[in-house]
């Protein structure tokens, strides 16, 4: 039931507004609340970036079906996805953990095994944190990242004609666990964004079709996708499920036409699908069927509200 | 009741040495986990500050007693009292919140409407964050500030002989209301690393005794702390109040005895009150009673778990 007044009456994308709205610009800032990270300008060649990431048992894990060191893994990767999103490489993070009073220390244990198996294996260094009493697992990561200024892609810089890509297969990853157990696209974003004009990109948290308008009305305006190209993961037996479901942190991208015969099949032995393209100014997203149908992509990826 | 094997059979100090036995180094962090915030070597003359704190709701306020707008205050002051602890500057933060679906809207507006009058009134650009949904209300602000190397002072820098200052008065600040209300020592702290060589310093979160502790074992020597010495908040009645209240968010640091005759007896209109010395080497505090007697001060401070 969604009351007036409440906050389960606004949308995500309503309830950042409305923050985002009261917060003051400032001139050393140059990307605020809205896109995957804040862009800080430090000198005129390098940036930081600065994210932080919020995951609450029950509603990001559950404790009986992910072994802690996956929380913990998640706690970090997913953070380290905004940091390559924006084109940027993770340096250090602060961890804020709430635990009930009994919490097994082996949970603890293992949960930072994880964050120190992810810390290690994408280069950052975790320097600090709090750990405080709480109803529940509650793990808050902040990231601090650098990015060079000439790699900063933001997902407002979409332009007609562009050719729409994504990394991956998607779908089913809270069925499969891939939610968890799922690698950052760092690598390839740094190669992305060091050999293309990559135009705007956004990493997939809340499903290809909210995301996707997340990037339509940063960038103002419509893509369109193809239904039969999206790559679909094996746990992903429906369109729907390809488009809907959440936590792919896979990467969405568009290149300019002029560049799209140089984009890679793959990198490593992840695939780079195009998807579709930028038809015309005006945020909106539409979905070509099969049958040569066109419809409005409404937005109902996964909601965290 | 404490089981072995819960985090509860833990006490906070053990809980985050236990932790930071896990992270590895790095040597662009000049301090880890352990001060109030991680420090980042950024030029030789600059280091980038940066630590976070989550409050959780039941645990650090109660929607009952304390309005919207001062726990958004609450949340950013005591990260600003966090670098202003360390002779550093706020900058940025982002804010993590954790949110039921009936959470009133007013409460997000009142919370944000505290938040960004904090960060107007000490400089601080809140640049972002995210929003989830939680079983409480919770907030985590994670924040960057800057210091110059020669204003940062640690935890660990007492020498025998130091004089030990606090800033305000102690105690009650739960009942009084002020762990919510209260204005982060920035101004104090700042004067005090530009016009005196401040060995230590830490801000009073868990209650003096628990931070005379922390300082001692950081410094690892014994802290010797006169009984009648101790500011007392006019909420503090008793002089254990203001021993093992927590939430005081003062300043506790030491001086040089060459240097206490130019400590003044005010800043602004905050006292800075002389409460002991530095007696010898060996992580201790000494709590000297009004009759002469010294005993071992018992670190019962505040607990957060």
């Amino acid at each position: 039931m969604r009351r007036r007044g409440q906050v389960s009456s606004l949308g995500e994308v309503q309830l950042i507004q409305r923050i985002s709205r009261r917060l003051r610009g400032n001139p050393s800032v140059l990307v605020g609340v809205g896109d995957d990270a804040a862009v800080l300008r430090e000198t005129s060649k390098t940036h930081w970036l600065f994210a932080s990431d919020m995951l609450v048992e029950k509603v990001h894990f559950r404790r009986d079906d992910l072994a802690p060191q996956w929380i913990g893994w998640k706690a970090l990767a997913c953070n380290i996805s905004d940091i390559a999103a924006m084109g940027g490489v993770p340096r250090y993070a602060v961890i804020a953990l709430g635990l009930t009073p009994a919490t097994p220390v082996r949970v603890i244990d293992g949960l930072y095994a994880g964050l120190e198996r992810c810390a290690r294996r994408f280069g950052v260094a975790v320097v600090g944190g709090d750990t405080v009493r709480a109803p529940c697992l509650i793990i808050d990561v902040a990231i601090l990242g650098t990015v060079q200024a000439v790699h900063l892609v933001l997902r407002s810089g979409a332009h007609v004609g562009d050719s729409i890509f994504v990394t991956g297969r998607l779908g089913g990853s809270l069925a499969s666990g891939r939610h968890a157990t799922f690698t950052p696209r760092l690598r390839e974003a740094q190669w992305l964004v060091r050999h293309l004009p990559v135009q705007a990109m956004i990493d997939l948290s809340d499903g290809l079709a909210a995301d996707l308008w997340q990037l339509a009305r940063a960038s103002q305006v419509t893509l369109q996708v193809c239904a039969e190209a999206i790559p679909r993961s094996r746990f992903a037996t429906t369109l729907h499920q390809a488009l809907m479901d959440g936590e792919d942190f896979e990467l969405l991208f568009t290149v300019p036409s002029r560049a799209v015969r140089r984009v890679p099949k793959t990198i490593g032995r992840v695939p780079i699908t195009e998807i579709g393209r930028v038809i015309r100014r005006g945020a909106s997203v539409e979905l070509k069927e099969n049958d040569g149908q066109r419809e409005v992509l409404i937005p109902a990826g996964f909601r965290h509200l």
